[in-house]
């Protein structure tokens, strides 16, 4: 085994606090990679702060990650040392369900689900997993990522997971041009929706409370900007939209943006919300024959397609990096929306704390 | 024009009376057919009560119609004088939008929508269309349909509304053999989703509030009855549905079925409730990438096209024939479920009190 070192949460209520812990030696399949960047999700934020169910403290977050492969088992076939490698949300998954074998591994159907990049049980130490606050991490090479060479690898580190939970619903709804897409929210997720959905040759509306996000979300490739509190703008899109990609997981009114959709589009929601959104108007579901979907990150081969068109587009995140001990002020700013649009941890500022 | 006789609900508050009306002479493409059977629909009560907005009174319901031809226009070709005919919720739509080129009528894409078969704007004589309570219709071939010579007429009538309501939705959602699909309701819809699903080969499993039901789901077609409100007999098929034809309108946990469907399992409502449904659980639908959609009737070509599958199958409406006079008897019954599966009005009744 090998010393890793990282930033974990002892407590809901506490700072964030330096952690000294094990890495398992690298199997015959795993790759061992030294993190060099992880983007910061609010999913982290919200199992540091045990707002969901089942945090198991220290709990190192994480699941944006890349950095570069230091050593590789003797079976490994997709990676070579020296080679930059990513890690997204998960690090292992049952591999036997229908799910699994479809490549679409992060809707496991064990018992447990995917095993999550941290909280999640860890077979090969026992204990649970912990994420890309640290040093270095192994992970088998079938959850491992490459990464293309021309982009910058700290905005690339949240094509990990605000990526793909993007790229994912545009393509499993076969979003492309000659379609009107809207994406509700610019945040981390939405401002990659954004980013995405123009690549694959949508024509992008981007729905907004800030009218402030105008002038940003038309530079990111929207080539409308709608402020979704203005009622009478929103009523001149009624049922023009082929699709909708929801980002928000603030409790809103779904019917807003349902009664947005064509006959037969699909409005796919990618946040939960802490509190139940109003419930949707059934008849706005019925006299278009409308969807209200659901969509979770996205599979291991997924994600690599997802890095690879991203490479192709020169696609990544924008980001404000931030040194490791910047993370609590980090999290403040993100209750606030107060971010354009991922922090992204510089993971050599890691070290200058451990020494 | 001719003149017609029927019976008409004059006011929310009180009970049907006869009404003498006219229609209108058949033009070129026009049918004129003298009504036999009408199916008594939810819909007929919503209206004649004025539980939904914009009745007109006197209001005739009735979109459940069979009939014989009486006269058909000079440019007709679809009908004979003496033959079956039916008329089901629209008599007419724009023909120009979208939808009406699909063959999607129901979702007539025109400011007002379909011309319903009553209680909607009468184009050619003014006021609002009058029903299938009543003793004869004129209405323009290409919105009539042709009856299978093999259905009894009575039992057929409900097919019009009832049977293209779950008709539609499960050939859109592509149900058929090695899928297990689940049907929410027995009552007028529930009861034709089922034996519509057992005959497109699906394994079929019924779920009702009601124990009693079981004997009558099978006998239906139904392989497996669940009571809905038996938490653990739930559990027993979590994950594991293709597809949900939920056919009841009062307002019900839709939690409860979402956590049913398979991943990528789609739940489609048919019923619009008077109060809404408690909001569904967004995490039921992310983590599975599950769907929440509507369905609203069908279109002419495809409610011929279940006609035909109906006369393929030998399948009609399980009814209860009742005389225009028990009309509003058959309403109070209906809003206590007391009724296997569909009233159908015996027009010859008509006459008799007519004279």
């Amino acid at each position: 085994m090998s010393q890793a070192y990282g930033f974990a949460a002892y407590a809901a209520d506490k700072p964030f606090a330096p952690i000294t812990f094990e890495r398992r030696e690298p199997g015959p399949y795993d790759v061992q990679i030294e993190i060099l960047f992880c983007g910061v999700c609010h999913s982290d934020l919200h199992t540091a702060r045990s707002e969901w169910e089942g945090t198991v403290y220290p709990v190192v977050p994480g699941h944006e990650i890349i950095g570069r492969v230091t050593a590789v088992g003797g079976q490994v076939s997709k990676f070579k040392v020296g080679q930059l490698a990513g890690v997204g949300c998960m690090v292992d998954s049952c591999r036997t369900c229908p799910s699994c074998q479809e490549g679409l591994e992060q809707y496991c159907e064990a018992p447990e689900g995917f095993i999550g990049t941290y909280n999640a049980s860890d077979k090969h130490l026992g204990g649970v997993t912990y994420g890309g606050y640290s040093s270095s991490i192994v992970v088998d090479e079938a959850y491992t990522l490459t990464i293309p060479d021309n982009l910058d690898p700290a905005a690339a580190a949240p094509l990990l997971c605000a990526g793909i939970t993007t790229y994912s619903p545009l393509r499993h709804w076969k979003v492309g041009p000659g379609q009107k897409v809207g994406i509700v929210g610019l945040g981390g997720l939405g401002h990659m929706g954004v980013k995405l959905a123009a690549a694959m040759g949508a024509h992008v509306v981007l729905f907004t409370t800030s009218p402030g996000k105008t002038e940003d979300a038309k530079r990111l490739g929207a080539k409308e900007v709608v402020v979704s509190k203005d009622a009478e703008q929103m009523a001149a899109h009624a049922n023009s939209f082929d699709f909708i990609l929801n980002t928000v997981a603030a409790s809103h009114n779904l019917d807003a943006f349902l009664a947005l959709l064509k006959r037969d589009g699909t409005m796919t929601l990618v946040g939960v919300p802490e509190h139940p959104h109003p419930s949707p108007t059934v008849a706005n579901l019925i006299f278009k024959r409308r969807a209200l979907a659901g969509s979770l990150i996205g599979g291991i081969a997924e994600t690599q397609e997802m890095l690879d068109f991203c490479g192709q587009h020169g696609i990544t995140s924008d980001i404000e990096k931030i040194a490791i001990e910047q993370i609590d002020t980090a999290y403040q700013r993100m209750t606030h929306s107060d971010v354009k649009y991922r922090f992204v941890i510089d993971m050599s500022t890691l070290s200058a704390q451990a020494s």
